[in-house]
């Protein structure tokens, strides 16, 4: 009795097919997906509802790495923490975040982050209109910044006609090895400093 | 003698038949282009060297509604009135920002307003090397706010499991119909305050 040659259809071997033509493509459909596994479209929905839910395990990858810290902590240390590894789990799946936002949010890893954010924002004060705006905000630098990480090393073509100001500001950037994660992590003071006490 | 009943072929046709593409399905190949133009691939080389310089096309295009301000004014306000340019711009073209990112800038437009944005910045006193980073935490914000106007009317899921802080704060945003809009400002005067005085 060997080992069976062909690994049994799951909702992870899925996940990790949909995320493989993602990375290599920007996107997925359903009849590239079964080719890539080698099964017939019918069987993927022996194992998932449909697209949708394929990206929500798509998500659930990328959330699956972000450590949420002891929320007992000052709030701006507990955020700026929170949105740090939100940042460093995306930022391995760039090509990811479009499909992220077209689609509403199901998963269980995403949803306990959100709530460890809104759970201290709350706790420091802010009201609930303004938790959600903050909520927005930090998704929206999170997930432009991890798309920056998806830029060309020289984000800017060659030749361009820069004015003196903007020449210099990019020569900083062109000595840096980790650009995006050093603006990354400037904006995230300013974005700290900008919230400023609830 | 007739109006000729074929379009006569020009970069400007191509962007736009790109544009579509791109709305309509996040994406555009050559072949798809020149399906949609009823040309050959070849002829579209007569016009364009290559995918590179169709992206530059749409970047161009999206950026064509990017009014600069007067920059004489307090370059808080210089600042903020570009961001929300440049907002309202891409915020039209949402499924356009992951092409945006991954290829570098060349187009005129473009770099008129990061020059802008330089000087402004320069003016006020930040260094080069903020400078890149202001203009870095700026381009995160506004192509992650723009991401988040293609989100679907209601970005979470029916039936979460949702904590009370983040049900009550959710319950603020399923009231409002500018819900992007309104969380875009709140960001941009919190991202100005960070900024603080250089």
């Amino acid at each position: 009795m060997g080992r069976p040659k062909v690994a049994i259809l799951s909702s992870d071997l899925i996940a990790t097919a949909a995320m493989d033509l993602v990375s290599a493509q920007g996107g997925f459909t359903i009849p590239e997906l079964a080719r890539r596994l080698k099964v017939s479209p019918s069987s993927l929905y022996n194992h998932v509802s449909g697209r949708e839910q394929i990206i929500e395990l798509l998500r659930e990858k990328a959330m699956s790495e972000v450590r949420l810290p002891d929320l007992t902590g000052p709030w701006i240390d507990v955020v700026g923490d929170i949105v740090r590894s939100y940042y460093r789990s995306y930022a391995r799946y760039p090509r990811l975040i479009p499909l992220m936002t077209a689609y509403p949010v199901g998963s269980h890893q995403a949803v306990a982050m959100y709530d460890a954010l809104a759970v201290t924002l709350a706790g420091a004060g802010f009201n609930a209109e303004d938790t959600l705006r903050i909520i927005t905000l930090i998704d929206s630098f999170v997930l432009g910044s991890a798309l920056d990480v998806a830029a060309p090393a020289a984000p800017w073509g060659d030749g361009l006609d820069a004015g003196p100001e903007l020449a210099a500001a990019l020569a900083t950037g062109a000595a840096k090895s980790d650009r995006a994660a050093d603006a990354f992590e400037f904006g995230l003071v300013v974005l700290l400093r900008g919230l400023g006490t609830p």
